[in-house]
């Protein structure tokens, strides 16, 4: 028997609430250039105290697999309680969903890039010059008012930051992934596409369909400079993975800020609740939601945002913000709360990494680890362990006493 | 290669003695009710708190899986090293050997409960109006005595508390599981049994000797009031399950006081050793006992019983009284000692929960955690610490200096 279906039979619904805040990022690492300490070690949070005094459960989760580094995908999947290796998603996918694209089923989606070519074909800067924003939205103005549609498919072209845009392929009857549309260095000419299992007629058909926006889009650029050509990588369809909310009995929604992870949270069926800028306003929005759905998916991005600048100050002081925003969270405690990262983004590193995050948990009977607050450190100790990001989903059914009793 | 065939492979008898102390359900949660403690930290056991100063390791097991509770069942089928998903046993059968009956190989057993139905047959009170205990041995008496046989196959009918009895088929030919004789709500009759997998001939036959129990047995109640039917569920058979003795080269016995326990080492192959009430007397007959086996399971229960009403003061006493008998069994120490629960029961949940339950290990080579008592927070800093209960055996074996090594 496996064990998710397992987890399926014992699983009763309560009509609990349960939250899960995401502090992007927010594990660190001490070190003596920052006094030996981790953000969350060093800054003021008395609310977030008080929440460990009253009694909570800490560990630390391994988002994928020791040592491994996870992107917000892997690391947001791993959250949501999905295997993040068996479900993987293509990246031009989740770039798709980070420029908030609304991926439909069967949609194939490239991550692109402008380049330029020489006479002889030949890819000389894989950049472009690292073009600005600006231009990059003029060319895919360019590109999509010439190339709407191949045959049967739409096709959707949108700028991203710098000389970075993305493709997507609407229609039916195609899947990836591809191999990539890109040398991967300079000195090579663009490489054709093909099925990475060429024995798919489905990924066969896409590989043609791209060979074909290649032969109609290419000559549109070539008389720019210094983008005269593009590279396409992460080819790939959306998969398909089974809804949150058959998957665990609960009404999810998500209230985030940033496309990326509202197009992470749409991938497994929740919904998006818009309109919040601030994590005060996030957790109004909760508050005004409190009896709409189950389960809270809050995403916070600045702690991820200042780790990778690798500015400690700046990051602490996210944590301070979180913290002095969390009663308006607390007005309608959920039964359970949880409050950990994706990943860990520390700011020695300045970069994601694959550091177990620390992570806290909250409810009636979470038990205490008589701990006086959350950190890395005390995470260590806490009652947890280190244990697999993907099996968090599955505490906070236990602690919402979603699971029936298993055998006599 | 499988991990159990690489541990058998390394496999070496060394004439250790090893003993399993369980304090069923002793793991708690400590609230704020409960003064921030759990009883094991509330409990005064000097003799324990001895035993951790002179050495031990500490852990912290999970008893199935993140977030799931389990049964008795499951329980102790991990605490002796079976893989619980892998090795399930069907209700029937724990309910039979909770009564304490033999089971053999090819038995099918059933819970069953009587039940009231009214003049269509459909089931108006699915507990008879919770009948006496009584009550209850009368009419099993009744069913007993003229339906002794089915044909070839044996029938074995056992009261237990109130409203509820078992069933055995003892034959050949037949298996499980089958669906429940049971609609498991009032306002409809009494479904007829099934095969859940039809392609098994043996099911199928098993199917049909209960319709022919049902066909014989349902009109000697037509006169009984409220208890006219009858309900059957967890219909399976004993699964075979290698041997504990082949498995870990220890010969093996169990020294408990209810039946349930005596069962689940009975379905291991373990021996039973009968006449022990009290945990001092448990104590005693390991004494005798010791040099006639290699490994002893020592069940205590009254942890998890007092965990299950909620009563923290009792829950601490039985911890206690745990205490005061220890000195008996360690007046001939096991090479290799382990005390531990089969899962927690928090007085607060008063029931069985997820909760990761404290082990001690105490050897001559465990090693020192250097903590002063044995609690969870204190297992929480272990050496072992959080690891699934089916890897518990594999580490005593270790501590008992019966692997060899692994490789050059």
């Amino acid at each position: 028997m496996k064990l998710d279906d397992l987890y399926s039979e014992l699983t009763l619904k309560t009509g609990a609430k349960l939250a899960l805040i995401v502090l992007d990022g927010v594990g660190d690492i001490a070190t003596a250039a920052q006094h030996g300490m981790t953000p969350l070690e060093a800054a003021t949070t008395p609310n977030l105290d008080a929440l460990v005094q009253q009694g909570c459960a800490q560990g630390r989760m391994i988002p994928v697999a020791p040592g491994i580094t996870p992107g917000s995908g892997p690391g947001h999947l791993a959250l949501f309680g999905y295997d993040p290796i068996e479900t993987q998603v293509g990246r031009g996918v989740i770039e798709a969903l980070g420029l908030g694209i609304e991926l439909k089923a069967g949609d194939v989606a490239a991550r692109a890039n402008f380049c330029t070519l020489d006479n002889k074909g030949i890819v000389t800067d894989r950049r472009a010059g690292r073009i600005d924003t600006s231009v990059c939205m003029e060319l895919c103005d360019v590109l999509s008012k010439k190339v709407k549609n191949i045959g049967d498919t739409e096709v959707l072209i949108r700028p991203g930051k710098g000389h970075r845009f993305v493709v997507v392929f609407r229609g039916k009857g195609f899947e990836g992934p591809l191999t990539d549309a890109d040398p991967h260095r300079e000195g090579l000419p663009i490489p054709t596409v093909e099925a990475v299992d060429p024995s798919s007629s489905k990924a066969n058909k896409a590989a043609k369909l791209v060979a074909e926006f290649y032969a109609t889009a290419l000559p549109l650029l070539a008389q720019k400079k210094p983008a005269n050509g593009f590279l396409m990588r992460g080819i790939a369809h959306q998969p398909e993975i089974p809804s949150f909310e058959h998957r665990y009995q609960l009404k999810p929604a998500c209230i985030a800020v940033y496309p990326m992870y509202k197009g992470l949270a749409q991938l497994v069926g929740m919904a998006k609740i818009e309109g919040a800028e601030t994590i005060s306003e996030q957790f109004e929005t909760y508050l005004a939601e409190h009896d709409n759905y189950d389960f809270f998916f809050i995403h916070y991005k600045y702690t991820d945002m200042h780790g990778e600048d690798g500015n400690f100050e700046a990051k602490k002081r996210a944590i301070e913000e979180f913290d002095a925003a969390l009663p308006i969270l607390l007005r309608k405690k959920p039964d359970v709360l949880v409050i950990t990262g994706d990943h860990s983004t520390p700011c020695f590193m300045k970069g994601h990494s694959w550091h177990p995050q620390p992570v806290l948990l909250h409810s009636d009977c979470s038990g205490s680890d008589k701990l006086e607050r959350f950190s890395e450190t005390g995470a260590n100790l806490g009652s947890l362990g280190v244990f697999e990001a993907r099996f968090l989903m599955r505490y906070m059914q236990a602690n919402a006493r979603m699971f029936d009793k298993f055998g006599a």
